[in-house]
C-alpha cells in the first residue's frame, strides 16, 4: 500500500503505469463470443415451431407467448449492441485516452444490457419451467410431454442465452479492472 | 483533452484530481434505496395471501409459484447485501486508496446483484402478466379476476423490484463514474 493523502504524484524511479493492463483482445473475444451467442439463441428460438395434430393441428409457436417475444426482441438488440461494441473497441484499440473514456460508456451500457438480457432470460425461462412442469394450483397444463421439439427448441435457447448474460457480466468485470488499472496506486 | 502518449505525470501548477468526484453519500443514499425497496418488494410479495372459495376454499400463496420464490429469494439477497454494502461503504468513507479498491469490487458484485434481481423481476413479472391475461394457446387461463388481492400484491411487489433493479443499476454507474474519475487526464 502506499501512502495515502498525498495528492503530488510520484516522479520516482519507478513509473506508474498509466495506460493500465490491456484487457482489449480478451474483451474483444467476450464481445464477439456475445455476438454469436445472442445470434444461436434468437435462431434456436425462432426455428421451434412444431405442429401437433390432436387431431385438429394446433402448432406452437415462439410468438404466441410474449415472453418469447420480449426473449428474441432482447437478443436482437444485444447481437446488434454486440457489433457496434466490436466496431467502437476495435477504432479505439491504439488511443490509450480515448479508451478510458469508451471503458466508461462501455460499462454504462454492458450494465444495461445486462439488465435487458438477464430479466429476458428469467421471463423465458419461468415460461419454459411452465411448459415443462405445470402449475396444479393454477390449473396451467404442461405442454411439454406434447411440444417435445418446441420445448428442445425453446430450453436450449435459454441455456445459450444465460451463457450470453454471464458473457456481458464478464464485460463489465474487465471494463470496471481495466479502469481501476490506471488509476495511480 | 490532454496530450496523449505520455507516460510522464504532469507535477504542474494545476494538480491531477488524484481523489477522484466522491459520490459516497449518493452511493450510500442509492444503497439505502435498494434496501428499502428489497424490504417492500418481500413483504407485498408475501403478504399477497388470499383464499377464494369456489366453493371449496382455494388459497392463492406465492410460494405455489416457483417465479414468485426465486422472487422472493433474490430481493432477500439483495436486501442483505446492501446492509453489507453500506456497512462497507461506512468503513472506508475516509481512505481513499482503500476506497478505490472497494469501489471495484463493488461494481463486481452491483455487476452480480443486477443479474440476479433482473432475472427474478422478468420471472415474477412473465406470471404476473399470465395470470392477468392467460393465454389460449396454451389453455392457460387468467386467474387475476379470481385473485384480484393477491394479484394487486405480486403487481406492486414487482413495480417495487424494477425500481430496485434500476437503483443498482445506477450503483454500477456511480462506481464506474468514480473510479474512472481517479484516472489522470
Amino acid at each position: 500500500m502506499a501512502s495515502t493523502g498525498d495528492p503530488e504524484y510520484k516522479s520516482s524511479s519507478t513509473p506508474v503505469p498509466v495506460a493500465g493492463a490491456d484487457y482489449s483482445k480478451f474483451d474483444l473475444l467476450l464481445r464477439f463470443l456475445l455476438f454469436a451467442s445472442s445470434l444461436v439463441a434468437v435462431v434456436v428460438m425462432v426455428t421451434g415451431n412444431q405442429t401437433e395434430y390432436l387431431p385438429l393441428p394446433r402448432p406452437a409457436k415462439f410468438r404466441y407467448s410474449p415472453a418469447f417475444v420480449y426473449f428474441v426482441a432482447a437478443f436482437s438488440v444485444s447481437g446488434l449492441y454486440s457489433i457496434l461494441t466490436i466496431l467502437a473497441s476495435l477504432s479505439a484499440i491504439r488511443k490509450t485516452n480515448l479508451k478510458t473514456k469508451l471503458l466508461l460508456h462501455l460499462i454504462f451500457w454492458d450494465a444495461v444490457i445486462l439488465g435487458i438480457l438477464a430479466s429476458a432470460t428469467g421471463t423465458a425461462g419461468s415460461m419454459a419451467y411452465l411448459g415443462l412442469k405445470g402449475n396444479n394450483h393454477t390449473g396451467w397444463n404442461k405442454i411439454c410431454n406434447i411440444y417435445d421439439k418446441f420445448c428442445r427448441h425453446v430450453g436450449a435457447s435459454i441455456a445459450v442465452g444465460l451463457f450470453g448474460s454471464i458473457v456481458v457480466l464478464l464485460l463489465i468485470w474487465i471494463s470496471a479492472h481495466s479502469i481501476h488499472s490506471r488509476v495511480p496506486k
